[in-house]
C-alpha cells in the first residue's frame, strides 16, 4: 500500500498486551468480576472521554497535570479520565433517578495518567472499581474492603497486605492543632513520605507555616503503628487526644476490621496503618492500600476509600460513596517482572487439528467443531494447507497444547498426547469422544 | 468542595452503561469471550492511544477525518485508534519474532471515531475482534466467519444474516473493464449505495470518468444477488466474465460457504451478497458484514475481512491478516430500543440480606459471606443501620432479588421467597444450606 515503512512502535508508558499476558489478564479480570458480581454489584460503564470540566480540579494538581486533554472536532475542551472514581460521581448525580439506591455498581476499564513511566506505573492502565453509593455507615466501608480482599485472593497473585486508615483521625488532630484549613498540604506531604522522608515532611510544612512542634505531633500519630491492630488503636487512641472527628475516625477503624474479619474469614491481612493516606483530594473517611509483599517497589496495587462529598460537584443531591480499585495492569507487571505467573492462563486443555495438502478440509472443520462441543477443550484448526507436519507440531507445542488430531488421506483421525506420547487411531466421527475419554482419565 | 454545581452531562454520542444494559453487556462479552477462546484463540491487547502516523492513512479518508488526533504532554502527535485492525497490524509487524505464527489472537476494547451520532452509532463503541495472522488461504477466512457466526449465535440476540463477498470479484471485473487504478474510487461508491441509491453511485464514478457502459456491468455485478447461493454462484461466474482474479475470488467465496458449514453445522445464515464491499481501503479478499434482521437500520453489528498488506505498512515481513469483528455496542443499543433485551442478565439469583437498627452487623456479614459460599447466589448486603424495613424490601424488589434474609435482634433468621412468597425462620448457621436447598428444588 505505502512504499515508506512506518516504524512499528508504541508511545512511552503505554504498552502491548502478549498472548501469554493476555491469558492471565483475562484470568484475573475473569475472578474479578465473579467476585464482584457475588456480593451483589452491577456492572456499569462510563465513557473514555469526558469534557474537561468534569474531570479537573477533582483528584488535585498532580492529576490536573497528568491529565491527557484536548479539543474534539467541534471545538469542546475535552480529557481522557484518570481515574473511575470522579466519572462514576458525576454518572450518580446525572443518573440518580434511573439507579437503584444505595448503588452498588463495579466498572473495569482503563485510565490515563501522563506520569513518568516505571516499573509497574504505565501512562495508560487498567482499573477495577466497586462502588457502594447512597450510604454512609461503615457497613458500606467494610463491603468494599471485603470484596477488594476476596477478589485479591481469588486472583491467588501471592502474599497481600490491606493498610487501613480513616482520613477523619488526621482531620481531628489538624482541628487540635487548628490546622483543619492546611489539611491539603499536610496530605500532599504525608502521601510523599516514603519518597521524601520525614525530614522532607517537615520541610515542606515548615514551608505552609506548620510548627514544628505540629509537625511533631502529625509524625508521631502517622508513624505509630504497632505490632497488632489493638496495640495501634490503643497508642492511636492516646496520640489523637480529645477530639469527636479523631475518636469518630478510629471507632470506624475498629468496626471495619470487625466486619471485614466476619465477611471474609480472615482477620490478618488488614492492618490498621495510619500512615497512609492516599494521594487523592476527594476522601473523607476510610482510605486504604494494598501492597504486594514479593513487590512493593511497584507500589500500591489496589486502594480506595469514602469520598462523600464528590458527586456534590454535580448535583445538589446527598450521594456519598466509598469505592476501591484492582489495579490488574500493576500486578500484571509485578508478577511477570518476578517470573512468578503461572504457565498457562488457559482455563480448558488446547486441541491442535494438524492438516496435510490433502486432506478433506470440510470433514477437518467437523472433526474441529466436533472436539469443540465436547465443551471439555479448545480447539485450534491449524489454516496453511502446505505447512510440513514437523512445522505443525513444533506449532502445537509452542502454543502449549496437550493433544494433536491429524487426518490422513484414506479418513483415518490420528490421536496423540504430546505429553504421555500416547497415540492411537480413530474414526472421523469417533475423535471427539475418544479425547474427551483421554482427558476425563488423565 | 466547589460553591458552583457542574452539569452531570456526558459528549454527545458517548454513553453510560446502567447495571441493567451493564450485565447484558457483561453477558455478551462472555459468550464471546468464551467462544473466542474455544477456537484457540488467545486475549491480546493494544493500547487506545498510538502515534497519529501509524494511525492515520490506514482505513481511508473518512476514517482520517473522525479520528480523534491530539498532541500529548511531550507535544509528540498521537490519536485514539479507529479501529482494533490497524493497531494490530502495527503489534504484529513489531512482536512476530515474540509470536507463535499463525497468531490467533482476539481483541476486546474500545474504538473512537468523531462520526455524526444517531441511533446505533456512537463516537465510542465496544468492538470484539477475532483474527489470524501469517496465512493466506480459505481455511483461515471459514474460521473468521465460523468464530462470529459461532458467538454471534451463543450471545442469543435474534435473527441474523452474515453476508459474504470477494474483494478479488469486484477487481476481476474492474481488470477487464481496465478501471483498475480506479478501485477505491469505485468502493466508496458502492459501500454508499445504500444511501446514495444506483443513481448516486452512476453520478459518483461518471464524475471520476468511469463510463455508463462500464457502471451499468459494475452494478449488475454488485446487483445480482439471487434467491441462493448456488444461484447467485452460478449468475456471478456468467457475470464477471474470464478473468483469473474474479475466478478465484468466487472459488474461495464457495469454499468459504461449505468450511463454515461444516464447522457451525449450519448452512442456512452466511448468504453470498455481492453488493457488501466494507468502506475501508484495507480490505484484500473476504469482506462479510452481519446484519440484524429486527434492526436493519442500525447498520451492521459485525463484519470483517481480509487484509493482506496491512502489516507491510509497518514491515517487511509478509504478515497477511484476515478477520472479524462483533459490535457489541451497536447490538445492546439495538435490543434496547427494541425493549427486546431479557430482564436480568444476572448469572446467579440474587439474594438481599436486610438489617435493622438493633441487629449485629458482624453476625449479618458472617451469614452474607456464608451465602456467597454456596456459590450459588449473589449475596447483597443491605449496609443502612436506620432504613425501614419497608424501604429495604421495596429495594430487594426493584434490586430483582428471588430471596430476602432479615436478622431479629433476638438472633433469628427470616427466610423469604419473595416470587412463591414461602417464609420461614432459621438459625443464623442453618441459613445457607435452607437457600440452597430451595433454589436447588424450585
Amino acid at each position: 500500500m505505502s512504499e515508506q515503512i512506518i516504524q512499528p512502535r508504541t508511545l512511552r508508558g503505554f504498552t502491548d498486551i502478549l498472548p501469554a499476558a493476555g491469558q492471565h489478564r483475562r484470568r484475573m479480570i475473569m475472578a474479578i468480576e465473579d467476585v464482584f458480581t457475588s456480593f451483589g454489584f452491577d456492572p456499569i460503564q462510563t465513557p473514555a472521554v469526558e469534557y474537561a470540566e468534569i474531570l479537573k480540579g477533582k483528584g488535585g494538581a498532580e492529576s490536573d497535570k497528568q491529565m491527557f486533554e484536548f479539543e474534539d472536532q467541534g471545538g469542546r475542551a475535552v480529557a481522557l479520565r484518570f481515574d473511575l472514581t470522579v466519572p462514576l460521581a458525576r454518572f450518580v448525580a446525572q443518573h440518580h433517578a434511573r439507579l437503584t439506591l444505595p448503588l452498588r455498581a463495579f466498572n473495569i476499564g482503563y485510565v490515563w495518567r501522563g506520569e513518568r513511566p516505571q516499573r509497574g506505573r504505565y501512562r495508560e492502565f487498567l482499573q477495577c472499581d466497586a462502588d457502594i453509593i447512597g450510604d454512609t455507615g461503615v457497613t458500606a466501608d467494610a463491603e468494599i474492603l471485603s470484596i477488594i480482599q476476596t477478589a485479591l485472593l481469588r486472583m491467588e497473585i501471592g502474599p497481600l497486605v490491606l493498610r487501613l486508615n480513616n482520613r477523619r483521625i488526621l482531620n481531628g488532630l489538624l482541628e487540635n492543632l487548628r490546622l483543619g484549613d492546611r489539611i491539603v498540604a499536610v496530605l500532599r506531604a504525608l502521601d510523599k513520605i516514603d519518597k521524601i522522608g520525614p525530614g522532607g515532611v517537615v520541610a515542606e510544612l515548615g514551608g505552609v507555616g506548620v510548627s514544628s512542634a505540629a509537625v511533631d505531633r502529625i509524625l508521631a500519630v502517622v508513624g505509630c503503628r504497632q505490632q497488632t491492630n489493638e496495640q495501634t488503636l490503643a497508642r492511636m487512641a492516646e496520640l489523637v487526644g480529645a477530639s469527636a472527628e479523631g475518636e469518630a475516625g478510629l471507632a470506624e477503624v475498629r468496626q471495619v476490621l470487625d466486619l471485614v474479619a466476619a465477611a471474609t474469614g480472615r482477620s490478618d491481612l488488614v492492618r490498621f496503618d495510619p500512615s497512609i493516606v492516599r494521594g487523592l483530594d476527594y476522601y473523607t473517611g476510610v482510605v486504604f492500600e494494598v501492597m504486594h509483599e514479593w513487590a512493593p517497589e511497584v507500589g500500591s496495587i489496589g486502594g480506595g476509600g469514602r469520598y462523600d462529598n464528590l458527586s456534590g460537584l454535580y448535583t445538589a443531591r446527598k450521594l456519598p460513596g466509598v469505592g476501591g480499585t484492582i489495579g490488574v495492569s500493576r500486578i500484571l507487571s509485578a508478577l511477570e517482572g518476578l517470573d512468578r505467573l503461572p504457565k498457562s492462563g488457559r482455563q480448558r486443555t488446547l486441541v491442535v487439528v494438524t492438516r496435510g495438502p490433502e486432506c478433506d478440509s470440510v470433514a477437518l472443520a467437523g472433526i474441529a467443531a466436533a472436539v469443540r462441543a465436547t465443551g471439555t477443550f479448545d480447539v485450534d484448526l491449524f489454516p496453511a494447507r502446505d505447512a510440513k507436519h514437523g512445522a505443525q507440531m513444533k506449532y502445537a507445542d509452542s502454543r502449549g497444547a496437550r493433544y494433536v488430531l491429524t487426518l490422513d488421506p484414506e479418513g483415518t483421525v490420528s490421536v496423540k498426547d504430546l505429553v504421555s506420547g500416547m497415540r492411537t487411531a480413530s474414526s472421523v466421527t469417533g475423535a471427539a469422544d475418544l479425547l474427551a475419554k483421554w482427558e476425563a482419565e488423565r
